[in-house]
């Protein structure tokens, strides 16, 4: 299945994305959902972030190659770090750069969406408390993730958590393409199977630090290829089984 | 004006403070609000967090003497960082150790609590766009901390965002003593007038980040004298012209 948000006659709505068709539902993803029976095209229907997430929970080095790329030591366990819920945009939404860097880099990933309520999970219990999985980019001023030494400020600024389009439901997570392009030229390419920790373990992780609640997303790092982006940019992210999630850049 | 939260007949309301009596009101403290006329002892009030903010922004060194005490350099600009809505407790509430940690940590601040939606704010503008003003404890697994680099699980776990009693309004934040006790003893003692950073700079500079929302809390920053916490201990952050927050240690 794959749900959607997207403004309606003036109205932000749930939605269900039927190939080139999207089915407006009434009601919460994360409760109860009916159809309207109402159904509109696709490409009339303006897309918003599939979830406005309560937190916004990232890991910091989750593929080898990314680990390699800045020289880091592999980590034993995850470095988590969370974005505000402020920062997020959806599809063809556009990312501010913000004065007070000189370097903005893209950095594609895996979200996944959270269904309900969890705390202390195992790891064999998160696909439970799973809703689906979505693009995101894990905007970042670079300059200032170093200046700080916390990635909060580099990776916090409004527009810097792209997700979308949609959520996907029913897939697993172990397998599936990531591709970044810059300007249509590929960046960015892995698999998530090459991920040093697994999305089931992150939920298991972050769920022994604090309660997860229903549409909380969860980052799952970059792969290597990580780059600039500048004024006119459009970034693309791509993952297999999902779909692309597309934004342009401006000052 | 002493404004707060708590439970009144099973409901959540906020409430006013008047002296020993707790005054019921309609509505909602970041719109309208008016009296619903009850009038309630305050002993016979269980307190809530006075707020439930959408994101809990923290300063990490803005006190002198505490950053002599970790031996870190002055910093240039603040060092920012997230904590989780999910850490949120309010007065009495109980601090939970977590089995993670073997060093989990008192951190008495004061706590900005933010009116209305603000972005790129002067710091001039600021002081328009707060409310008013709490004591917080910025509850750390110490070890966790330095383990990761990164502070965000260390901080983040459930209940170790203690905020309360309440919001005071339309006082000046610049000569606040401060205090926290740990067990009836003094551990911490400074006053806000030794900031580095005042809290209006700190209003401005994190709003050249992101959007503040109202009810957002920034958590400006601890004196020296942290330590440990242990079970069955009662931690109290006492802030003058503020009240006092106390809160329980468990595991």
């Amino acid at each position: 299945m794959i749900l959607g948000r997207a403004v309606i006659a003036g109205q932000d709505k749930y939605v269900k994305i039927n190939d080139d068709k999207v089915e407006i539902l009434n009601g919460d993803i994360f409760g109860e959902i009916n159809s309207s029976g109402k159904l509109l095209p696709l490409s009339e229907v303006k897309l918003l972030p599939p979830v406005l997430p309560s937190k916004i929970i990232c890991v910091g080095l989750n593929y080898r190659d990314h680990i390699d790329e800045f020289k880091h030591q592999l980590p034993e366990e995850p470095v988590i770090f969370l974005k505000p819920p402020t920062a997020v945009i959806g599809p063809l939404d556009v990312i501010i750069l913000p004065q007070e860097s000189r370097r903005v880099d893209y950095e594609g990933e895996l979200a996944v969406v959270i269904k309900k309520e969890g705390r202390n999970l195992k790891e064999e219990e998160a696909r439970d408390f799973i809703l689906g999985y979505t693009c995101a980019n894990d905007v970042t001023a670079r300059d200032l993730q170093r200046k700080d030494g916390q990635w909060t400020r580099g990776k916090s600024f409004d527009t810097f958590c792209p997700l979308g389009p949609w959520i996907v439901t029913d897939i697993e997570p172990d397998h599936l393409e990531i591709e970044t392009y810059l300007n249509g030229e590929l960046r960015q390419k892995s698999n998530t199977s090459k991920m040093l920790f697994h999305p089931y373990f992150l939920v298991s992780f972050i769920s022994k630090v604090m309660t997860l609640k229903p549409g909380d997303v969860i980052l799952t790092g970059t792969p290597s290829g990580v780059g600039k982006l500048a004024e006119g940019d459009t970034v693309e992210v791509k993952i297999s089984a999902i779909g692309s999630l597309r934004n342009f850049v401006k000052v």
